[in-house]
């Protein structure tokens, strides 16, 4: 039994706290800065505000300052901000945490930079801690699961990756559960990138939602010929982004298409795809959803910033990606949903 | 303008009266000797009796017995039949047909030999006809798109396939409209195939909704993680299987995950598999389902079969593929349901 550190009070990293005490493990749950009502709400009750479960007993909670108490004898830390906390974690966190102290991350996303490269975040925190002189064992979590089923036990498979693959097994043994199944991997970037690239294909699955409560009546039946079009179109673009990302593997694109599927009916993105298939544009929407963070529409700009960058220099086709560039099209330029469905199609003699 | 003969007035062949119909074309929609009634209903209501929608003005109704008034000067047939159809197709309407007219047909399946070689059925047809020195222009309809979701004009995504392009350009140009998107394409195998094979895996997904609903609940949430985790795993299955019919492209896979996705909601498939995931054994769903035809299970089995033939003969592994043999053991040897999450998982090093 080791001792786990959790950072971040979010609803993933709280979620993980879950198999880890549930094996026998020591959890030490830190709130961010901005979780510290969070954290003050667990000690209360021993529940996460957002959830509708007891943490498993004998979880510890600690607020940010006593972080190195937390950090004291960790096997590992799990790295539990969301994508608009990589820059606090980087900065504050890693550094703090000892060289020789894996690392794993179940923060999504990634970042662009000027040229059209995409980092997923190891990548970009590694630049940013090699630049300092610095050095840490990242690891990171993909694949399809979403916290509150998590929390539930439904069966969940995901991927952690990383370099070292003793460094692996040792974090698989510590988390997996007879409900929480855990494939390895040492292709970070293709896999921190198939659970990254599938935001806005998730969007844009929800957008045939909002189109027929458009055209049939908000208490319409989900139809699901669209839907599957989608899918299968968003199946497509996924594989040649990861071909792009030297990532194109079948594994990493099962992955993808997992993460996809689940995405589909998470909360948020779904919201805001239904939204704009119902005629809103991108800013009445997040209106709307006043509040609600959108990590998602963020990582799908970034990768058709990126993708455009890369088409203009030759080195990859924009015609390859007619819905990315669709999504793109609503979300930075406000347009109106027009999905390009005979774009789609093609002759394949 | 062309004249358009359909042969079954089942949900998909009458389907697929609409996109005709509304393209001008005269449509004329035959019944098989089992569908006397349905024709019969038509004429009187022009109304499918399973559909919520009258068809366009126009369609002509006949009976099988006026099956040769109904063929004279067709441009093409559309095969229309069940999976349960497909020999008395064969055998009844195939020869009667003129070599010069081209065949479409959207009955999915595939037939397994005593030897483990699959068979779609262009191909079993354009052996049988060889048998006998015929020869036809068959062609097939492949992809996501349940019947009730066409005729409520949902945008829909198919591929027609066929050998030759120039008769395949013909049938869209017939067929394609606004809310019908054809994409084309030579490899009848692997697009036959992808939607064939999808069948085990959408019963595969729908046995953790029952699992579900036994651990927390009929009127429990729907969890996606699972569903998810079998998702992923399905597409790495399809994939190998495609492979194995040396159809192992991209397109393929992406036309499979498509209809993969639509087939977890369609009716039947999803309904068996959501009874044997609450505990009922295969025997048990199928009287449940009492005179539901379940032409998935057939195919299921089929593919299942073949696949364990080649694994004998060392052509492929048996342990890539853990969840249609599962499928398999819970669909002919009444096993009960315990899926077997951990042989998901791999180390990708």
């Amino acid at each position: 039994m080791a001792v786990i550190t959790i950072i971040g009070a979010g609803m993933m990293g709280s979620a993980l706290a879950f198999p880890a005490r549930e094996n026998g493990n020591t959890v030490r749950l830190v709130g961010t800065p901005l979780d510290r009502e969070i954290i003050d709400t667990c000690r209360k009750t021993n529940r996460h505000p957002k959830f509708t479960r007891d943490f498993p007993a004998g979880v510890e909670y600690y607020q940010i300052e006593d972080v190195k108490t937390a950090l004291d004898g960790a096997a590992f830390v799990i790295g539990g901000v969301s994508s608009f906390g990589v820059d606090w974690f980087s900065e504050e966190i890693l550094p703090i945490i000892p060289e020789d102290m894996p690392i794993i991350t179940v923060t999504k996303g990634l970042y662009d930079t000027e040229d059209g490269t995409l980092l997923c975040y190891p990548q970009l925190w590694a630049e940013r801690l090699a630049a300092r002189g610095m050095k840490r064992n990242l690891n990171a979590i993909g694949g399809p699961c979403t916290s509150y089923e998590l929390v539930a036990h439904d069966q969940t498979e995901v991927t952690f990756c990383g370099s070292d693959p003793d460094t692996l097994r040792m974090l698989r043994d510590a988390m997996k559960t007879d409900y929480y199944h855990i494939s390895l991997s040492t292709d970070v970037v293709g896999i921190e990138s198939a659970v990254a690239l599938k935001n806005g294909y998730a969007l844009g699955i929800a957008l045939t939602i909002g189109l027929n409560q458009r055209a049939f009546g908000l208490d319409s039946e989900l139809h699901f010929n669209s839907q599957a079009a989608i899918f299968g179109q968003s199946v497509r673009e996924m594989a040649g982004l990861l071909a792009m990302r030297g990532a194109g593997t079948l594994d990493n694109l099962c992955v993808g298409a997992g993460d996809l599927y689940v995405t589909v009916y998470g909360g948020r993105t779904r919201l805001v795809g239904i939204l704009l298939g119902r005629g809103l544009n991108i800013d009445e929407a997040k209106a709307e959803l006043q509040g609600v963070t959108l990590e998602s529409l963020v990582v799908a700009e970034r990768v058709a910033r990126a993708v455009k960058k890369k088409a203009e220099r030759g080195e990859i086709s924009i015609g390859d990606y007619p819905l990315l560039m669709h999504i793109d099209d609503i979300l930075t330029k406000k347009a109106p949903v027009e999905i390009p469905w005979e774009k789609f199609t093609k002759e394949t003699f």
